[in-house]
């Protein structure tokens, strides 16, 4: 257990090279495929040594032409994207929100055939235990009594309830199955959930940048966003928030605490619980939304919003989509004082939930296994991390800076300033690779030179040569 | 193909025994079970026979006492249900809507092991080829490539898109596969439809009674609800309708054409027709549920309102969860010149529809035997209708008058005026016997002594003793 990982012996074999001069400032080392070759190491390996002699400031990493030893060894300044900052009078304003159709005509480009998906936002499913799941379908199906039928009316089916809750207390967090309501996806989930708190016109406060789910639940209710600034490390400014909140009504707040799409933060348990204080004062409900909870890197599951939840205030909503299976859009929420309302919502919303994939789930989950799939999806996401961030930074042009994400798998890159990703996703389109536009992701026009790039699947020469071609194209706009 | 049924061979040797005197009139005939023995032909064989002869006149039934020769041979009163009539002011105005509760508290009933499910809204599942969607479901699943999890987006799967159109075709009505977008079963669709023509607090017309689907959408949306009398053989009063519309802005119309449920009328073609010429002369969007289109009992599939729309303003809504499987929950709209913004609605509302369930229902409908499977169900479901006329008819005291559906496989029932259908439907459940009480058919306080009672199931002791007991509490309820 307590075994130094391969790729740590290696940099501390790299690191007293370069203190006993064998290695020179400024001298370059070799590529991460030469190094690979030579030393019998995986490219993997390679990576995450020169990532965390990079974090440690004595190489660092010059775009396009490869990794460096230090002029002077110190702490490196980290390439994190800039954040968005309260700097002028526009923020303290909620806009209308239109974004989907954008989203839309992007999400359908991800479809066609032989895309190299760099665009997209699901997992590859390639790592979903699907056959297992759809076997469990397939024995349900058989086996179906003519009453089973009915089981699908909302909340859900009784024995999904009861291994959803089983799992939360795995997680750390003391669940009834009475609690949880299934749903078509989380984004049903949210719909609901958002709807059963506020009203059309209303103002709801997001992070910014913010998942489009969010966005898009706002304005299928015809209400206002207001984008809080939100921290690539440590999340929603809950300060800023609790400022606007001053100045005009906030009828909830929608956000992602753990490893948010498209940033991949983890929120500080001590942020976390400061912002469901701030909604207890204002008697705000907070929408949380936990799809990616299962993904972190970390040693054990983050907590919740939900953990720190006193008075029923968080909305809390998550699926199996990005965990176990997306092919059924099984979802749910843990609505806390508004479950009446939530349930009733969601029976007028889709009436039920498909029986058969809340039984298969339930069969999986009363099997086991979720936890061993998961450990393996979490260190394949971990390692293609650093793989992204690593070619990111080595493919792209000088001023590229990037995320660093704590779980899920999608990786936030804001480009030198001058490049229009609306313009690059569609010069990558005509070649074959999907990258998702940065201004998606906002309900205003922000994030015009930034993008989103999915790193779950493995890594391969396809992909890096994609990502080689962006980095060209990336190039090309930049000057 | 032209071989007269037996049932109406049998009629006619009742026929020709009444007219030559052999039974006298006032005389009591043979009961069913009993003529069935002496006859040596099927329970139903018996019962569409005296049907068919109380329909021309030459028997009547005398509510628990069984058949008897009429006194005079002259065409029968046919004992349908009343009709709402506009014979009063209220009739005029809107309503809100808040029946959500009541109806999820019954269905929810209906879920209980061991109910005779009488009040069930679904039709007997044994009889759908689900064993086969299903194996289709695992085939896909194994076979499944990376790229086809993002298949789903809207507007569906191209297959059952396809799939579908070709359906149409079969069925009269040319559809461009383009025109159709796959939703979370025929309550997505009609939602979504809703939400796309008409805004919170917009006025909507609504047959009554009306499905309380239809209800839900309009209170989901917080709009209102304008109920229009509906007659139990023609549906929805057109020219009241139109009436109406002079004295107040209606944003959208709401109908069931063919097998309404709880009705089970078809509309004729004409009133279907004038139906669409008023919505085209006022521009007014018509929203067409057409669930149970493929359940019809007569000799070709009925018209759709869509069969009239040369302006696209019907949207027309269906589902596979009464004529295939209602385990997926794959519904669809055809929403005329709303198609985009219907799209972007239900993108917003749960982002996609399962693959798996999408592309298992087109490789059953490609490859045959839907047509077969439904002529079986439509002759089960006609004969069953009898058999529940019959009995109820049979069981349950003077003054209750049945529907005489057209297709689908629900019974309206008004019993004598006295009769609370609530504490009917309680007493019923205390037995283990579920009916769907009339109130929740409407938006406004109506139908207090109705039920609506289903047949799919196939005739057996247990629910003719079932019916029994509901007739013996409605005969307790009427004194």
């Amino acid at each position: 257990m307590a075994v130094t990982p391969l790729y740590k012996l290696f940099a501390d074999q790299l690191a007293a090279s370069i203190r006993d001069g064998v290695l020179r400032p400024g001298e370059r080392i070799a590529s991460v495929r030469i190094a690979s070759q030579q030393h019998k190491v995986s490219v993997t390996t390679v990576v995450r040594a020169y990532e965390l002699l990079e974090s440690r400031g004595i190489i660092e990493s010059h775009p396009q032409s490869g990794y460096f030893v230090r002029e002077q060894a110190q702490p490196a300044e980290k390439p994190a994207p800039r954040t968005a900052r309260q700097d002028n009078p526009a923020w303290q304003q909620s806009t209308e929100v239109d974004v989907s159709r954008l989203v839309l005509a992007t999400l359908k480009t991800i479809q066609q055939d032989g895309t190299v998906p760099l665009g997209s936002p699901y997992p590859n499913p390639a790592l979903f235990p699907s056959q297992r799941v759809a076997q469990y379908a397939g024995k349900i199906t058989r086996n179906a009594s003519q009453s089973s039928v009915f089981d699908d009316l909302p909340p859900g089916h009784p024995d999904l309830l009861r291994q959803i809750a089983r799992r939360y207390l795995e997680n750390g967090l003391k669940v009834d199955p009475e609690e949880i309501v299934i749903t078509v996806g989380a984004t049903e989930a949210i719909n609901l959930c958002l709807q059963a708190v506020a009203k059309p016109g209303d103002t709801i406060a997001v992070e910014t940048p913010t998942f489009y789910a969010m966005l898009h639940a706002i304005e299928r209710l015809g209400m206002r966003a207001l984008e809080i600034p939100t921290d690539p490390e440590r999340g929603i400014d809950v300060g800023a928030l609790e400022e606007m909140m001053k100045t005009q009504p906030v009828a909830a707040c929608m956000v992602m605490p753990n490893f948010q799409n498209p940033l991949g933060f983890q929120m500080p348990d001590a942020e976390k619980e400061r912002l469901v204080r701030l909604a207890e004062r204002h008697e705000m409900p907070v929408i949380e939304n936990a799809v990616y909870g299962e993904l972190y890197y970390g040693n054990a599951h983050p907590s919740s919003l939900k953990n720190y939840d006193r008075e029923g205030l968080v909305l809390h909503c998550s699926s199996f989509s990005k965990s176990l299976t997306s092919a059924y859009r099984i979802g749910w929420a843990m609505p806390g004082r508004y479950r009446a309302q939530v349930e009733k919502l969601k029976f007028l919303n889709t009436l039920a939930t498909p029986t058969v994939p809340q039984r298969a789930i339930a069969e999986y989950l009363t099997q086991g296994g979720f936890e061993r799939h998961l450990r393996r999806v979490r260190r394949a996401f971990a390692q293609q991390r650093d793989l992204m961030r690593h070619f990111v930074l080595r493919f792209f042009p000088e001023g590229t800076r990037v995320s660093e994400p704590q779980g899920g798998y999608v990786l936030w890159v804001e480009l030198p300033s001058a490049v229009d990703a609306m313009e690059l996703y569609r010069r990558c389109l005509a070649l074959g690779i999907t990258v998702a536009p940065g201004r998606i992701f906002a309900a205003t026009n922000r994030y015009g030179h930034f993008i989103r790039l999915n790193y779950s699947y493995p890594w391969s020469r396809e992909i890096e040569q994609a990502l080689k071609l962006v980095g060209k194209l990336v190039e090309e706009l930049a000057s």
